[in-house]
């Protein structure tokens, strides 16, 4: 069988279906399956994903038989039309649309009103009777196909507009007639013939084939490619091409155009939620020019609701969202129009959502009985559950709020007001925290937009770019905020009343109230209960690995324990080392040159380090709980400015020279790669007998006098070969033992090891001859399979991500191919050793979502991360369980 | 059938081979060999290595049926010999000896005269009618077997000795009588019973087995350990004990004591070589109390040689030497003893010989027909001739020669006089150079014969302690230096003519003249000519692995050609960065903020880059030519000394603060892990452009106006992922090919990278889809591997050496288990992907034989090193190709 391009759908048939949306993209599969469930779609047809990816690889040429099924398909349009393209006297117009695979809001093209020239241009004032909208219309079509296919700069047209308008002495658009819109066409279209030098092209035909290679085009464009970067979706599923016939929702009072989500997206209330503009065309309303007015009456603030204006068309919609969300059993995020009193859907697709939304909508749709708990499960985005983990602002706080705007994407964040995008990223780059506030964002600013803690806009809706933008990437937004005017010259904006924020001055955003509070707010903690908590509980019903936390001190593990941690995957020992009170003794150790004096040194410490491990212990209630014995190099603990080094000399009664001296003695060219971790406990076993002793007493003494079951596993850092581990293992496995028979209590304890050099992974199975378990500890690991230093990565790294040279930084999401392919070579050449070692990670990736999944596939027991990522793994790993 | 624990050998029967080395030790597989082919020797039995092991294992205790066996072999000897163990008339007396797989020279303890006490001493004076003799061989027995079994002091009993000398009035150990040695014997035993609580044990039984478990005890003992750490002998092979019927060499006139070689093991020389004292006992000879004569009337010196003395026993033994060296087909090192005028053998071995002895013997024997080339290139250890590459004393410097000894070990070094072993270690280890004089080595000093550069001894003859390890471990020697009296005490050494030496104070020693010289004398580059050619003809003919050499001049070139290079494995281009005219324009282009600042300055040092490529081309006439783009990170070019940088201030016209600023912009915490290498490239790719426009212009140049045949391999430094190389790899291309059309010329290149990051090595298989050879960088593949840095490895990789956490340095012999093992994995990657990829190393591995002799196994196609060790690697490459 040949080849299909082409996909019809009109008049309740179509060849797609929704689940073809790799091969018609999210739009064109969604129309084609709105037809066919009966509802008002306007007739077109859908060229395929596959025709794109065969344009560029055939150097921008299509496929032979392309023409002809295109032709044949728009005489089916024009039959059902009872329209003709091109016909002077009943012409057919379409619009032309990209539609890639996933949704790419604002990346593509769209060119309305396709098939106008001077001649089809009268049919349409005789069809409308109108001949002021037939112009307004014919000029739109000629500024956007312009500006979109022939790359006129847009300004020119637009600077003509402004004349006219001064010409006239008027200030709206609104208030120019048919005539003067037929001059300006006219205007326009000399215009681009003395800029470009080719004439604005005047066959239907010419001007379809011109849309259809500029929608491909832009497949290819620097803000597609950088959304795609963002978001790793590969060049190679290119963009499918929706032809369709115009409807207007501009021909007058009995006509409008809006846009609505099926439950609101912002909170995930099983509500009808929606915009819409009377007698304007849809790019009015996502374009944010005009502010949309909400379509029910509950909502209505100062112009009537849509359910008023226009009751029966509000009726069929409002019956519209129940068919789709028991047919599509997700909520939905549609756009409609409304030509002379007739209701017509022009797209539906799964509607983007905060985290909160996501959360209700899925719970709730359980509760309906529309979907399963795992699906409900799969519904949150991992990711997404880091809106929900961040504070908002404490209510007990002042706020000094000095403008008020619509609530656009929740979240509470403070920064330096920055007024272009370009300037939020440099700033962003360096450290800095930054409020972008722009009159209204385009795709031109997404860059921006990530760079930025949260987005401020005077314009545009509740789905306005910024807002929709900004919910997609989780980031606060206050958008439409019209009681500030931005002055971009000045680099200023003033409130209603009068108060002038400059840039670099400090706000803060409240992305769930649309408050604009001066200077910075204190935040507190997120309250996880109701919805989320019943969430999470499915998570973990279906969820196989286990997840920890990283967490030193007592209090971080009640935190982890409260955002659910199942034990503790990482205490690092060495955070204990600097407390002031023991600092002092840390150093004595260091100074000392002799075993003995280091041993008197250690004395100090040690109960110190019992206290915290009994704390910990008893926090954990005997969940298991991982520590790490010493690994930063022993420079690290002593002072480096001379002011310091001569307070020390005088409390530790030590010359300044022999500071200086032990200093510089263990001054190391690559401390990363030096004398530290168990290279450490080889030289000096002292401080790792210490610390073992430590914790084993800690544990006994719990056993012995609280009734705990705990047991301990103790980590050595930095193994490189088998025999550093055999070494240190025996020493502390004495220890222990020496230790329970004093408290005579029974006791177990694993003795295991951190896999953070890649020749511990590559020889994994002989170290688990010694090592009981294993954690992953692949921030290290990742610095040196790369050999690249975290801390001095800073000069290239993000000019490697902007590149594409790394499609992201390695020490955010596990560079799989790489260190995940050590990972997972060390987890079966450890298994061929010891079958049951317990195998985890510990790496800032455990509580990456792509990383928690990897770490599930590859069979790992546990991931641990920071006790605010624990819920985010908890959710990623029942994805990749149920995905499984 | 049971196991066999005790082989018998004796009267031309034996039950052992020589190729039985394994389970019977070297000395008695060669004792059991010489006794089936007929050669006189003292017959007896060797209890098998597997007991040793089994002992071990065992927690020190026997097999059950071991006493049995060896009840039953004692009385095999006292058949043969016609005497028995413990009789009082007739007494068996014999020697307990350990004989490991391979030769430890004075590591392990032998006893002698075994069997006697108060009883069987009287046998003994009826036997050799000698009471003298009889009570001088009690006492020794007495001195050996408390220090050896017992544990016993050695200075008390040698106390006792002084003593009764002195209330004799004698100085000589020969002025005794028999009474005076009776006394001491009795004055012995009361001493060893008052300082151990037990008695000295009169029952030769127990005397028996008290010995056998000392041999196996001193299998554990801290001087073997170390040897076998050195050597790379494991534990698990385990040492045989010999027990054996004593011969004297010691009871008259008529009774020498001797060792030789079948050929001269310094030279090579076809000529027996040997040594001997008469009347006296073998341990005599090797512990060099004694000066020994030479045996041979061409090298007599003062004493008549054993040719004038034992005419008839030197023909027996020199016809000995013929059969021994067309049986063994090797150079052999004999111990003899001549008891009465009749010559017994008591070992044979394979002879340690120097660099040229082995050199020239494999060569002599290959045209003497007794071996094969194979054979002969198997016979040359390539770390042996690391000897022969370095350089001898300079012929026309002048020599203030102090002193002259024997010349028991060729070389010429410098160092500070140094009079300890452990003062020698410590030393060497702050990276100065030392030799150590001693009176005399034993054992006990070979630490320190390691660290020095060279030793020489006061007494002790070519085959004494000295002599033997020094030649073993290829140091250079002078020994028997009788011109200098050492005194420890005020730490200075005395020559004949006065001169004083102290400690620290600069020597030069020739071990291939004996000379001893005051100061530091200039050296000159070795002549590789003759056998050493022929020997490298053969290797050459049977290597199939290419040796290319690492060099960054003409002038290193040259010298690797000559040594036999076969290409250039690694050209590093930032040497030539440094040079004085150069370093200006590497710093001005540092400076410049602005591309077009840097590329001015590239500009200027684009032509001497090109000059340094046509000079290196040339002397390498057509073979290929590896060239690494920049690696080191920028700041290594700027200066790091306030008087520097003013004086970079002044002539760069550049404020001092600015270029501070620079020098703290570009400082790194972990530089071996920062933006270095590719990622230069990446970031400043008008860097890495000048550079293969240099390399291409001098390419083609040459092919053009010289008739050259060239294809450069330009290297790309420290991928990690195959996007950096695309991207690089496609400027480089873009430029060779440009300037290959603008000359017009044809030349061929490849483009290809050092695979020196773990990561790269994981991804071998995607990084081969771009590049076209891999060239492992294993210097810093063991860095990241290892995640040490080998600036900082100092403080704690002596340690993990010394005490067996690593076998080895790493960054000295490759870390086969874990580098290897990426290396191996690479490879195979790379080939999957791009079948014919050339793979090579050009770490200073290549030069290291049990790495080549891995780059061979895991088929590389070249190693490449420094020029010196270019004739290791071709050796090296020559025996792994013959061993497989």
């Amino acid at each position: 069988m040949a080849q299909k391009f082409v996909y019809f759908y009109g008049n309740g048939q179509a060849e797609g279906r929704a689940d073809m949306k790799n091969l018609l993209g999210g739009k064109g599969a969604n129309l084609a399956e709105m037809t066919s469930i009966g509802l008002p779609v306007p007739p077109g047809f859908t060229i395929t994903t596959e025709v794109c990816t065969e344009y560029y690889k055939n150097n921008s040429t299509y496929p032979a038989l392309l023409a002809a099924e295109v032709a044949a398909n728009l005489k089916e349009v024009e039959k059902l039309m009872g329209r003709t393209f091109g016909d002077p006297q009943n012409p057919l117009l379409v619009s032309v649309r990209s539609g890639a695979r996933a949704s790419m809001p604002g990346m593509m093209d769209t060119i309305l009103n396709l098939g106008l020239n001077d001649t089809t241009v009268q049919g349409i004032i005789s069809q409308s009777g109108d001949e002021r909208f037939a112009y307004d219309a014919y000029r739109r079509f000629v500024q956007m196909y312009s500006d979109v296919v022939m790359g006129m700069d847009k300004h020119v047209l637009e600077h003509l507009l402004e004349e006219k308008k001064h010409e006239k002495g008027v200030h709206l658009d609104t208030e120019l007639s048919a005539s003067d819109w037929k001059d300006l066409v006219a205007a326009f279209k000399a215009a681009i013939k003395e800029v470009l030098g080719v004439a604005f092209p005047e066959e239907p035909e010419a001007q379809l084939w011109g849309a259809i290679s500029a929608v491909f085009g832009s497949w290819m464009n620097q803000r597609a490619i950088t959304y795609r970067r963002l978001n790793n979706i590969p060049a190679e599923w290119g963009t499918a091409v929706n032809v369709q016939s115009m409807v207007y929702g501009n021909m007058g009072d009995d006509c409008a155009t809006g846009v609505a989500f099926t439950r609101d997206p912002s909170t995930g209330e099983n509500y009808f939620y929606g915009e819409y503009l009377v007698n304007a065309q849809g790019e009015d309303v996502v374009a944010g020019i005009r502010t949309p007015q909400p379509i029910n009456r509950a909502k209505a603030t100062v112009l009537p609701p849509m359910e008023e204006v226009l009751p029966e068309c509000y009726k069929q919609l409002a019956s519209i969202r129940d068919i789709l969300e028991k047919h599509y059993k997700d909520m939905q995020d549609i756009e409609f129009t409304i030509e002379k009193g007739k209701l017509f859907m022009l797209q539906t697709r799964n509607g983007k959502r905060t985290a909160p939304a996501a959360i209700k909508i899925a719970v709730d749709m359980v509760r309906e009985g529309l979907i399963d708990e795992k699906t409900a499960v799969l519904r949150v985005a991992p990711s997404q559950l880091d809106q929900l983990l961040h504070p908002s602002l404490d209510p007990k706080a002042k706020k000094d709020i000095i403008a008020k705007g619509l609530p656009a994407s929740p979240g509470a964040v403070s920064g330096e007001v920055i007024f272009t995008a370009d300037e939020a990223e440099a700033e962003a780059k360096t450290g800095r925290k930054v409020i972008l506030v722009r009159v209204e964002t385009s795709p031109e600013d997404i860059h921006g937009m990530h760079a930025a803690q949260g987005i401020l806009t005077a314009r545009g809706g509740m789905t306005s770019h910024a807002a929709v933008v900004a919910r997609g990437m989780g980031k606060c937004c206050v958008a439409g905020c019209g009681d500030i005017k931005v002055d971009y010259a000045s680099q200023c904006f003033t409130t209603r009343n009068g108060t002038v924020v400059k840039r670099g001055d400090i706000i803060t955003l409240d992305g769930s109230l649309g408050e604009v509070i001066l200077g910075e707010v204190p935040t507190v903690s997120p309250q996880l209960t109701g919805d989320f908590a019943q969430l999470m509980q499915w998570a973990d019903k279906y969820r196989t690995m286990k997840v920890r936390t990283n967490a030193d001190t007592p209090h971080d593990s009640k935190v982890a324990r409260e955002f659910g941690a199942e034990g503790i995957g990482l205490c690092r020992t060495e955070h204990m080392f600097f407390d002031a009170e023991r600092i002092a003794a840390v150093r004595e150790m260091i100074l000392s040159e002799e075993l003995e004096g280091r041993e008197l040194a250690l004395a100090k410490i040690m109960p110190m380090q019992k206290g915290d491990f009994i704390g910990i212990f008893r926090e954990m209630k005997g969940l298991p709980v991982t520590i790490r014995l010493l690994d930063p190099p022993l420079h690290e603990f002593l002072p480096q400015e001379e002011r310091d080094i001569e307070e020390l000399s005088k409390t530790m009664k030590v010359p300044v020279n022999a500071i200086k001296h032990k200093i510089e003695s263990l001054h190391e060219f690559n401390p990363m790669l030096g004398h530290r971790g168990c290279r450490l406990g080889i030289t000096y076993p002292e401080v790792y007998n210490m610390q073992v002793r430590a914790i084993m007493e800690a544990a006994c003494e719990l056993v012995k006098n609280e009734g705990f079951s705990i047991v301990p596993e103790i980590m050595i850092p930095l193994i490189a070969t088998v025999k550093e581990l055999s070494v240190l293992k025996q020493n502390a496995v004495e220890i222990c033992d020496e230790i329970i028979a004093q408290y005579g209590v029974k006791v177990e304890y694993l003795i295991g090891t951190m896999i953070e050099l890649p020749r511990a992974a590559l020889t994994a199975d002989e170290i688990a001859t010694e090592a009981e378990f294993f954690s992953f500890g692949t921030n290290d690991l990742t610095q040196t399979t790369f050999g690249l230093s975290r801390d001095d990565a800073g000069k290239f790294l993000p000019f490697y991500v902007d590149n594409g040279i790394l499609p992201e930084d390695p020490f955010v999401s596990l560079d799989q191919a790489g260190v995940g392919k050590l990972v997972k070579m060390a987890c079966e050449l450890g298994r061929s050793t010891r079958a049951n070692i317990k195998l985890g990670i510990c790496g800032e990736h455990g509580g990456d979502p792509a990383s928690v999944i990897f770490c599930h596939n590859i069979g790992l027991d546990y991931v641990s991360c920071s006790p605010f990522r624990v819920p985010v793994a908890r959710l990623a790993a029942a994805h990749a369980a149920i995905a499984k």
